[in-house]
């Protein structure tokens, strides 16, 4: 892992993107493992050059953890607390990690410090929060050089993740609720195609509670968000649910 | 004024407060103009200590400028284009006020540079956007050391301000109208006690558009979010509104 040199980025500053993907009704989120020792989970996250837009570095990010590009994307809070960068965790990396440790030869009892190239993971970060919504079928996870591995975790069964990236996709999942109706974004979670059944369920999986089918679909269809397609042919024709899809 | 430390601040990342203040149907913002030779308004701003949470550090300016402190206040954008610290203000900013700039006496043919200790105007800033309710007639808008005046000006007639400052209210704007209704907000820009025709005034204010008398007395009543107190005695009791507070 090469830590950020001095000059490149904005110093202090990362972003922690929250990728969403919806399976079968699950929402999931892509969580990487961080290669060190030791099972330490993180947030797809990194750095933002100094001639780049936070926007953009955000891009950056999820391209290179999804391999996809053209990804809807939100800014959805800053972490910004003083001591957000525990000092719990760090104590956990060192143990784990002894080769991070830097030495005073001369004084074998002084506390152990991370050594000089690894000292930003210990820093204060003022992290800006994204949170991608893809279609979970199109993306092929990526493993970056900071990653053991990176897998797709049940919103409801996430592991422990370090500092506070449970908190930040909390913040996510709440500020997605909030907003689904007015900014109708659920829809990139879908494939490009999907019947009202599907809508249903991915607006029940997301806000973790029944909606009665004949007022959904009626508040659906009056957002005038969505083109009919045909019918899906299953035999048995009167019975074959219309096709839809997200007019953007 | 004092440009910020390398060593006190967080460097490369500043905050911008709206402050939204209402009074007689009319939406207002409190902007200061900066003392410099020029007519340049820029919204309140400031940086971050080192050991500070950045909602402390809005907080902070917040009450430099409105002497008050509990106020409301949101997060709501990031501010992070590369080049959003535009050069045209800086050339005119120094053409204005000759004594900021630095010329290398050995070349008077170089171009004329910012003085050292002005530069990190110039500098790239990641900016966090707040915005803050208040109840306008509590607030006695102050001066700091970088101002030269300090008003309340209707969103409507703002001021042009320096770099992206005037979006900034935009989008700060679109986030209150977003999501009013879900925070139920808006009663923070109104005194303790308010009529229902005060509410409506300020929600038609705030949307720039009228609302039905019935419907929206319905809908606001609907949000259980009022306690409903005395009727204020006006003589004519049968036309005497109700009075109400807002159960935060």
């Amino acid at each position: 892992m090469h830590p950020p040199s001095e000059q490149d980025y904005v110093q202090q500053l990362s972003i922690d993107c929250v990728i969403f993907g919806y399976k079968d009704r699950q929402l999931n989120v892509l969580v990487p493992k961080l290669y060190f020792q030791g099972d330490f989970w993180a947030l797809p996250s990194g750095f933002v050059y100094q001639d780049e837009d936070i926007d953009e570095a955000a891009r950056r990010i999820l391209q290179d953890r999804t391999g996809i590009k053209d990804v809807y994307l939100e800014q959805f809070q800053v972490m910004g607390k003083a001591g957000r960068n525990s000092r719990a965790f760090l104590d956990r990396l060192i143990e784990l990690n002894p080769e991070l440790v830097a030495r005073n030869p001369e004084n074998l009892r002084e506390e152990p410090t991370i050594r000089r190239e690894y000292d930003w993971f210990i820093r204060r970060f003022i992290s800006i929060g994204y949170y991608a919504l893809v279609d979970l079928t199109k993306v092929i996870p990526q493993k970056t050089d900071l990653d053991q591995s990176i897998e797709w975790y049940a919103v409801k069964h996430l592991p422990q993740m370090i500092m506070d990236h449970n908190e930040i996709v909390e913040k996510a999942l709440e500020t997605l609720r909030l907003t689904l109706d007015q900014k109708l974004n659920a829809f990139n979670l879908l494939p490009e195609t999907f019947t009202m059944k599907d809508v249903q369920e991915l607006y029940e999986t997301i806000f973790d509670k029944p909606f009665a089918r004949n007022n959904f679909q009626k508040k659906i269809l009056s957002m005038n968000a969505l083109e009919r397609l045909e019918k899906i042919y299953t035999g048995a024709a009167n019975k074959a649910p219309y096709l839809y899809r997200f007019q953007k």
